[in-house]
């Protein structure tokens, strides 16, 4: 009888967090990731393209849901109601792996460089929600606009959701937060 | 009688835009720079650590004045209003050299190592604006959601003042930008 593995994938990912985590991203070597899988390089090589894209290769699956959502939204959902609607898609996504979610942070809180790709892909982030605005019709600036805030609301809660002990749903705060953006622009 | 020239950075900085804007920040080495503007590599690194620092160098004194004007505002002013003041003041400084700001824009825009440092660079301006919010008493999540929004705010603001044709003031921009926040969040 064959011992039950998880796939070699998902080994290497779970080794790579191991290592990222022990002895921070820098100093960790594909080689290192490998061996501790049981696993060859090669074969590090044919599930990723370097020792990075472990930490973000959910990105596409991400947009694809955010531009999905948008587009899907009911005809009559106002900019903000069609992005909403997609930051609760990622939450629900996010929901299901918050452990990971946690992990993954505190690695990228501890490197520059992994610091500078999240902003990067935050900021496509922004712009695919605004290229989906666009194609259900709505103009710049406001599409533009409606990107960037969206992305401020997911990074702000995506923030409290990982930080806070025993947060619930990251939706909840989601909602909170636009909730609070209402509150901050009505203020004036 | 010596023939005025402009001060030894001002010619540093306008050899690099040039050689930027010319043959791209990638392929400008140092050396080049400083031929061009009649002086030795040991002058450029007495004015800038490396080539980068040409473009990013009044990102200090900008986060300085965000920070200076929001903790200046009057008591009376929401969150948004001490942001906005900052972005004004910003909008202002930026004012006296659109050229400027259009030459480093594209020279940014066609390096993918010079976007990355634009992004830490607003994500910074973002944070110092949360802390300023902070000194005057605003609480989390308010604080970092109004840093967050106002540099949303910013960068769409600043996206349309340099590629609009004889766009006037950055300030419009801005004030335009929140006017549209407003009526996007209050479509809800």
């Amino acid at each position: 009888m064959v011992r039950w593995e998880p796939d070699s994938r998902g080994r290497l990912a779970q080794a790579a967090m191991a290592l990222y985590g022990e002895q921070g991203f820098d100093r960790t070597t594909v080689a290192e990731i490998a061996e501790r899988a049981g696993l060859t390089e090669r074969t590090f090589f044919r599930h990723f393209t370097d020792k990075r894209e472990v930490l973000f290769w959910g990105a596409q699956a991400l947009q694809e849901l955010l531009v999905k959502t948008v587009i899907g939204a009911p005809a009559s959902a106002t900019p903000l109601e069609a992005a909403t609607l997609a930051l609760e898609a990622a939450g629900d996504l996010f929901g299901q792996r918050r452990e990971f979610s946690i992990q993954r942070q505190h690695i990228i809180d501890a490197s520059t460089e992994l610091q500078e790709r999240e902003l990067i892909k935050l900021a496509s982030l922004a712009e695919a929600l605004a290229s989906a605005l666009r194609e259900r019709g709505v103009k710049d600036p406001t599409a533009g606009l409606t990107g960037e805030v969206a992305i401020a609301i997911f990074k702000i809660s995506f923030d409290r959701w990982v930080s806070e002990p025993d947060p619930g749903e990251m939706n909840t705060f989601v909602r909170e937060s636009l909730e609070q953006l209402r509150g901050i622009t009505a203020a004036q």
